[in-house]
């Protein structure tokens, strides 16, 4: 009975953690090991800490990763929550029942933070100019879960309570990008990457266990924590190959080197598998030579000699199936490529696509002269959502659809975006979101989706919001891109980021405007209707190097550094990356969303409802200034007290003097007020605000990028 | 009798220091301390350094020290030799009796580096950016002997032979300078800095001992070490204030404020205290009211309360002498100040002058009304060389004449330089210098002599050399300063020091020119006739910023560094600084002696014997070239390979087309060769020379700044 009981018991990964930690610490051990002082915004104050001039804390790394928990962390814990379950089981979130509340709706208050664990708590910790797998102190110095806890306490002093992974999962190192190769290449959903794990906790801790550590402490400060997952793309060297290499698609090896995106003519470039196109692409004589390279599964090419490879590989230590495969079969899988016709992108060389259907298309079957041709990969099979086949991979469909209920059950995980999820047939997609939310109703589903148009069919599919495309709409202030995006996203039936970068696209601070654009940017976003803010992991610090050069780059983008700093051409998404976190504007966003997201929450309903938005105009539509008017609903009517303008010039680079238009807000609200508060600006502390005109209109003096935000 | 036998019988603390530090290693510490790699000119290759990409070596540091000491530094060691006598002592120098051998004439071959080891050895090797007394692993960041012990490979690759060492004895901190304070203020002559201590011995060692231990290590690499002795100075918080109150002259407390050098009108400004002025200087009522600030000195004021106050010094633990002086008698140590007429200099504040008589000048007491007036600081009493008086101050003169034979034998120094030795009385220097070399007769003594024309002077007083004014001449390679001085010098009966920086001055990397000037002037010094090559520690990394800015200083002097670099401002003789020792450049001028000093040393007699040398002119005295002739001597009369050149472009900045006669030199030597081989060069390898004109001279084309040794 006793075993019983302690069986079903949660223990807590946090506390065993720290006591881990504690165990370790070892005061009279001397440590040179530096953090950034942004590492230290819960004010740790060991006495062995060293503060030099430029940003770095000198620290006992057992006891400064001890202390985050022991001393900023558990005073947040109540004693009687699990906080292994998804934080809306802990707290039973009373809109469930509603009737307009889709389950995980919560994301339309939230503020979301990006992060790649690999890089974000990356630091050369011991200063050999290195970031090594294994340092002076035999740690780690790439990011790890352990480490990201330290980072928990900047996060909530920027507002954040959602954070967002880019993949954790286990990948593949075969024909990897840079040095450490792309999380998206996943090999195992179900296995977490081994480079995220800890040396600090020694053999006892697995990664496993560093994961539930981590989530329980986001949980106990009240934010969330999303995964990504990626159904569509599969490593080249995955682990499910040996069980079911009928699941993907063979090509000879011999043909590896002339493996590229097959040319349609007649049809331009980069367009969209649209039906329209099929009957081109099989005319194609690029086309039907990519697919006379495809061959059958080498179980079904030869079955007894793929039976004794598989138990011939069972035997070995660290034998790579696919090599195996190659050498005995001259087979090899085929590597992914854009789903777009004549898209420029080379074949993506890490990852391949899971054969959705065990038989070729239904739409374009037709234009197969010998049915009997092998699986093949092409736009149409890519593009499974649009071109179905009469026969579902049920078991890959169950397995994929099993990974979130895995993850939600083993670390209580919050949401999850679909990675590709367009590329899905719509079946499988439902089967993925119905598990989830079967297990945990309020399961928050992102879906990446660029284009506002499709944010209606993301919705009936389940998500709960769109990516959308701010990151190239809101850098182009000068076009007004930036007004267009954040006005008429309202109209969508459902939220979209609010967000200038993400780890795929051009920094905000390398862009033209440079900090003022990011300033201004990562400040409106708090407050862009129907927006969920979005942050960037090194946005906060104004880094101007991109993770990734996929979205709207420009020529240069890898190389935005000097070419004196170590990182130099390196992007995180596959070279060992740290953020610049000594950067001398270190604390400048963080301070200043430290005082905005309060504001914001404060009156975080008033914010997020779309019906208590104004929008401000101003002398004419061609000035760079925008304008947000929240009236709070339940001060409706008042003569004062209950109207919130957040103004903003658009221009980072000139000062303007303008006027905003309040008489459509003052109309909605019944505000009559003549003096106002000024709750913030970049520039200016709080003040009483005068300067109306006769119409009762605000007079504006707006610094380059300057963003107030007024109380009438 | 075995006691007896232990006494006489040296012990080698530099044996007895790698023991210390050998037992001390231990190698599962983790260290992460950094040196400079110009610290390992030795191949250190311990299996825990880590190597960065900047220059940085991160080691253990008792591994370290240890390594240089067992593996370069001990395998020169011979077993029949006591390292801790001076190098003639062990050597048995066999010139000493030649005729026209003056004991200390070695310093005419050697080449001299010019180290203060507070700072040469200054690291912030744990990088908290701050140079710690003690830092993270409770070792010293300001240099010390053991650390030094480490550049000594470093010194040996650019063909040094000779230490001379700034201060190194006990200063007061009272009125310091900068955060440290000038070593120039001695408080006791026999007792060393005891901020030169090196924590890394422990308890085990005193200063005493690794400053032994150093000369030791010197030694053993045949090297010799010369100390800067300060006898017409001291501190103003002297510790034979409490034995010798009379040996200082003493002014009003309450006039120091006031105390400054009096104005002599109608003399000019900064001029020499010769005799002609002193009628001006007793008419100047300035100097009348300065007189009447002075005080006999406290014990003669009153001698009762002189005893007490002794008594009571004596059973106080730290207190201050001067403090209790101060209040007790209301009289302080007068300030020394500049022996020059009216000079601009402010007040020295930390340092007064000894009285070297007893009673008023001879020469100017016939000024003085009433002859019962206290010992004053005045031009004449400065300069007691010139103005003597009829009671010498005997037991200080002992005193001072003992200081050097006390080091002679406790660490076994080689030489000395006499700081303001001009300003001593002659029979005083004759002292110092007589008991000197009655105990060591080959002991060499450098006079702080700038002027060329008291080289005579100084060598009839027993003087090896002058120091001269290279530091302002050579740099001034335009006005052909340079030349003058390198040409001219040779008719002096002393050398003097080929430099084109001291501690005292800016450097050469400052000046207009730069590091190309700072090149040439160095390897060109290694040949100057009659000069003896000397390098100021931190020109061979082509430091910018002055050690002080005493002497040829330009008004910005002080600031030659970056605003945003950790040591702008500050001066390594009264503030923590460390040399630029990451300097990307920091290899060049030591690879460049490295072959420079080789050739230099394979043929030294040839080089250093005036007779040999035959200046080279160009098409006319205009050009910026410079060039010297040596003969060999013992191959005269051949025809080839007999003759070195050693020629310079002097202009830093532009190349330069010329032709050097080589008319005198052939006739000299007979050389008629027509293929000579250039030995070395700033620009190119050893390659043989073909292109003379018709009249067997040499034509050139040099780089700027490019100096060519060539063999004919």
């Amino acid at each position: 009975m006793a075993n019983k009981s302690s069986k079903t018991k949660e223990i807590s990964k946090l506390l065993e953690l720290k006591d881990i930690l504690s165990n370790k610490v070892n005061q009279n051990d001397v440590f040179n090991y530096s953090v950034p002082d942004l590492w230290n915004a819960w004010d740790y104050n060991g006495s062995e800490m060293v503060k030099t001039d430029w940003g770095e804390l000198l620290v006992n790394p057992y006891n400064f990763y001890h202390e985050v928990i022991n001393s900023y962390i558990l005073p947040s814990k109540k004693a009687d929550k699990d906080y292994t379950k998804s934080l809306s089981k802990i707290n039973k979130n009373s809109k469930i029942d509603s009737e307009d509340y889709l389950g995980g709706d919560w994301i339309k208050q939230s503020i979301v933070y990006s992060i790649m664990i690999r890089t974000s708590t990356s630091w050369d910790h011991d200063r050999t100019g290195d970031l090594e797998i294994e340092n002076l102190y035999s740690l780690k110095e790439t990011g790890t879960f352990v480490k990201t806890i330290a980072l928990l306490p900047l996060l909530k002093k920027m507002g954040i309570d959602t954070i967002y992974m880019l993949p954790i999962s286990k990948f593949s190192l075969k024909d990897k990008k840079g040095e450490l190769g792309s999380p998206y290449g996943v090999s195992n959903f179900f296995d977490l990457d081994p480079n995220l794990k800890d040396p600090i906790t020694g053999d006892e801790f697995t990664v496993e266990d560093e994961f539930r550590a981590f989530v329980e402490a986001c949980h106990m400060l009240d934010m969330r924590v999303m995964i990504d997952i990626i159904p569509r793309t599969n490593s080249v060297e995955s682990d499910l190959i040996v069980d079911h290499p009928e699941w993907f698609y063979w090509i000879e090896k011999d043909s590896y080197n002339d493996y590229f995106p097959p040319m349609v003519p007649g049809v331009g470039s980069t367009v969209s598998p649209k039906k329209q196109y099929m009957p081109k692409v099989y005319q194609s004589e690029q086309v039907w030579d990519h697919i006379s390279k495809f061959s059958f599964a080498p179980n079904i090419v030869d079955p007894n000699k793929w039976e004794d490879l598989v138990k011939d590989y069972l035997k070995k230590e660290n034998a790579s199936i696919i090599e195996m495969i190659e050498e005995a079969f001259g087979l090899t899988i085929a590597p992914a490529f854009s789903d777009h016709i004549n898209d420029v992108q080379p074949p993506w060389t890490d990852v391949t696509f899971f054969r959705m259907y065990l038989d070729h298309p239904n739409e374009t079957r037709e234009y197969l002269k010998d049915k009997s041709v092998p699986p093949y990969i092409l736009f149409d099979t890519i593009k499974s959502n649009l071109y179905k086949g009469d026969q579902p991979n049920n078991e890959l469909w169950e397995l994929l659809s099993d990974v979130i209920p895995y993850y939600q059950n083993k670390y209580g995980i919050d949401g999850a975006r679909i990675d590709m999820g367009h590329a899905l047939p719509s079946e499988l997609l439902n089967m993925i979101i119905k598990k989830a939310r079967d297990n945990d109703p309020d399961f928050c589903f992102i879906a990446e989706e660029l284009e506002a148009e499709n944010a209606e069919t993301a919705r009936n599919l389940g998500y709960n919001m769109i990516i959308g495309n701010g990151f190239t709409e809101e850098p182009r202030t000068y076009e007004h891109r930036l007004h267009a995006f954040m006005y008429d996203s309202r109209n969508l039936p459902c939220p979209v980021f609010a967000c200038g970068e993400t780890h795929d696209t051009p920094r905000l601070a390398a862009r033209e405007g440079g900090r003022n654009l990011s300033k201004m940017l990562t400040i409106m976003n708090m407050f862009m209707p129907n927006g969920v803010p979005f942050i960037n992991s090194g946005q906060e610090v104004y880094e101007t190097q991109p993770m990734n050069t996929g979205l709207d780059s420009r020529p240069n983008e890898q190389y935005m550094l000097d070419q004196n700093d170590r990182y130099y051409g390196k992007l995180a998404l596959f070279d060992k990356f740290a953020i610049h976190y000594l950067n001398h504007m270190r604390w400048d966003l963080a301070d200043n969303l430290d005082k905005v997201s309060k504001i914001r929450s404060q009156h975080l309903d008033t914010f997020t409802n779309l019906e208590n938005f104004v929008p401000i105009g101003f002398e004419h539509p061609g000035i760079n200034a925008i304008g947000f008017g929240y009236v709070e609903a339940l001060k409706k009517g008042q003569e004062s007290d209950n109207v919130f303008l957040v103004i903003a010039n658009t221009d980072p680079h000139n000062e303007t003097h303008t006027n905003a238009n309040l008489q459509e807000l003052r109309k909605v609200s019944g505000n009559q007020a003549k003096q106002g508060r000024q709750l913030y600006s970049i520039h200016e502390g709080e003040r009483e605000i005068f300067d109306f005109d006769h119409s009762w209109n605000l007079n504006l003096h707006l610094q380059p990028g300057e963003v107030r935000i007024i109380k009438l």
